[in-house]
């Protein structure tokens, strides 16, 4: 369930594929199709897949892919069915394959196809205020509401009883049933993630989406970016206070109550039940488990175990925060 | 002047409101009639009140409330004029009750019915934008402005001299006079206050205002969520920079300063000539006295008188937090 | 270019100015026609300038101004051509004269003089969404989009294959090329600059523009004001996440990358190369240096050199940060 919204352009030729990236093989079967690209594990031998760091040894070499975007020095870990591709910069490389296989994944331009709710055959369905917009491939359930100025772009499910508030814009996101998303909200746009290269950095693509479980509410100026290679995901009855940052691909589980102008950065996973207090801050691709209380104002830069209140900057336990700060 | 705004539904009969707790209670006289649900200090003999907590024994020992929910263990400090109901949990059920009375006060869906201005009595007395919206009970005084987009929902006064800018969305807000309040804001909504329930939290109601007295001037992105049982107060000629959010309850005195990306959580006091650097958060249900500098990106946890200097996280004398980090 | 979008109200005979702060000077030659407001420096001998610090002697003493607003104190330093022109308060009343000058400068009341662009010279030009509004004295180059909503005020230049999405408003802004803004910014606003003044602040002018040089990229919900004597920049192909303030006369060098929920205080300066991880507030009136990188979640209240890594509350070296946190 990665990417529901975003068309695949595929097949490709791996002859078309190594063009793209300016690479010579000689030794290729150029006309072996290619249906998508994926990470090691999910490749069947229809696809390309990438490998990139030594920490992925053990599934690299359990890959199904036939062909790999990898460097000179990890290419003997790879299974003799996959046919290493050597490139200078795999992610960089990913990047552009990706972007040929989902070319709507790399540009978040306004959506120009946006019709006046009033027009489309939603009218008689959901309550709507002024000048409320609708995207293609949108989808509404019962009893719902829309605000004033609200866009629903492109790509947008939305189930029943739920109640938007005013000037949100939002695409390329899954909404579950009696969520509640207040006013001025961006919800997936692509994330903060690009190549930095000198005088004009490289996007890489998001063919992830935006999914928001039943029950949640989702406070006032709530920016909720949509995932690279997986979703971003906020679970059942999870409520979001005002002015909360969720970058790409963080997962937030269940039940969970995350206070005023949190952020928290790309690849965390947060479990459920768990409460974080205002303004704190949560580093990216950290683990925080379930039944965690995250102080206010905490700067959260490791994995936190379940059941453990932690407070500070780096947070730590909070008996031992309380104790240096007497 | 808690909730000029809130029509009140009562009276009710006692008997109506124990049902709707689903409580039995064979010894009270049912037809008396409840005005209102008020505190343990304002409840006059025609009204119901609460008592969750033995730090208000005192002033339940005073009460003048005919009825008070309670728990068990605290019923023997109510006076003889009293009648205690036990529930469970008080504060879910004063929730409830207070909903019986302000059902308008739970839901804060988009206010579905706004005017566009130039077909309201305010299209000749305002200078206005495209686009601008307005809610009914509204009240505009003279010589204020507009912006495009702008959405003055239901229960809204605005003073003389006044400039909203554009973007903007506003309810249940009492504004004086010449006050700025520049683009992009969500002023008025409910606040973060819900009972955390398993699979479906449950909202408490919302029955105060947020009040911006004169000469203030509130910044881009701003949240001011209203008061729950009280108003949200921004003194005179206090100015709020961009991104801040003020949660519900708030209280800031006159001729505060508050610099970008402030936090303040809910039902916290602050002081007249206080002075807070950008980024610092104030925990909740604390009280900031007059003339006191909070240092930007500070994290306050604690009361703090007035005059004082602090910094830090969390915040203490800036001497000594200062000397701390040479 | 400080102003290219501020029309100078000037001469003024040096007369009409001491009449406008109420000052009564009879040595005066009255009839003595003054062009403009500048700094000690910049100031020519038809220029009126102003001298309020004895950190400024060193270039007080060789002001080629006419004139200059300072203090008893402080006169002693100025050259035989420069006149004194002796006030209480130095900072007010440059405010005041300056609002002469330039009395647009002063108000950031919504702009009334937009036009849908339907009805502009941009309609064929430009790829528009619903309810663009346009003000005066805009002009956009090649192949630009413009979202829905988006309210493009006066002063405002935009180049070629920039992507601007919707609900932002601009103005008193100059964006080179390739530039993209996401959703929901304000960018060219005055800043938060003023003079606290009981009962009535004193905001002073802001003169300056915002510059957003080729190939940037602004995040969702980004504020950027504009500066009041300089100009707020940001250098070329630097990339702002969502939910950044930029305050007045803040300059961003090149190829820097700023991450969610940063906030940067007025006036400071940061080199080019520099990485800021998200929450990290940055202090008034300071210079980081290139290649910079500052940790997520740090308060940087000093300046810090090129090449240095730091991270913390106040932030220091890295090194010593998390020798400290272990």
């Amino acid at each position: 369930m990665v990417n529901p919204f975003f068309k695949n352009n595929g097949p490709f030729k791996i002859l078309e594929i190594i063009n793209f990236l300016n690479i010579k093989d000689n030794d290729l079967n150029k006309n072996i199709e290619i249906q998508d690209i994926k990470d090691l594990i999910t490749s069947t031998d229809k696809d390309i897949t990438f490998f990139h760091s030594k920490k992925y040894v053990d599934i690299a070499q359990k890959t199904k892919a036939s062909f790999c975007i990898t460097a000179e020095g990890l290419k003997n870990s790879l299974p003799n069915s996959c046919t290493p591709i050597i490139v200078d910069n795999v992610l960089v490389s990913v990047s552009k394959i990706t972007s040929l296989f989902y070319p709507d994944s790399i540009s978040d331009d306004f959506d120009e196809n946006v019709t006046i709710i009033n027009d489309t055959k939603f009218k008689n369905k959901v309550s709507y205020g002024k000048n409320v917009l609708i995207g293609k491939n949108v989808s509404i359930g019962e009893n719902c509401k829309i605000g004033h100025n609200t866009i629903i772009e492109k790509n947008v499910t939305i189930g029943d009883n739920c109640s938007l508030g005013s000037n949100n814009i939002i695409r390329n996101t899954l909404i579950n049933n009696k969520v509640k998303i207040l006013d001025n909200c961006v919800i997936g746009k692509h994330g903060f993630g690009f190549f930095p290269i000198k005088n004009q950095n490289l996007r890489y693509p998001h063919i992830g989406i935006v999914l928001i479980e039943d029950n949640c509410e989702i406070g006032c100026g709530a920016t909720i970016d949509r995932g690279s290679m997986s979703n971003t995901v906020i679970g059942k009855n999870t409520f979001l206070d005002n002015q909360i940052h969720i970058a790409h691909n963080v997962k937030i589980g269940e039940n969970s109550i995350i206070a005023g102008q949190v952020g928290i950065a790309g690849s965390s996973i947060i479990g459920s039940n768990v409460k974080i207090g205002g303004q704190a801050g949560i580093s990216g691709h950290l683990k925080i488990g379930n039944n965690v209380e995250i102080g206010g104002g905490s700067g959260v830069i490791k994995d936190i175990p379940d059941n453990t209140k932690v407070m500070g900057y780096p947070a730590k336990n909070i008996k031992e925060f309380l104790k240096g700060n007497r």
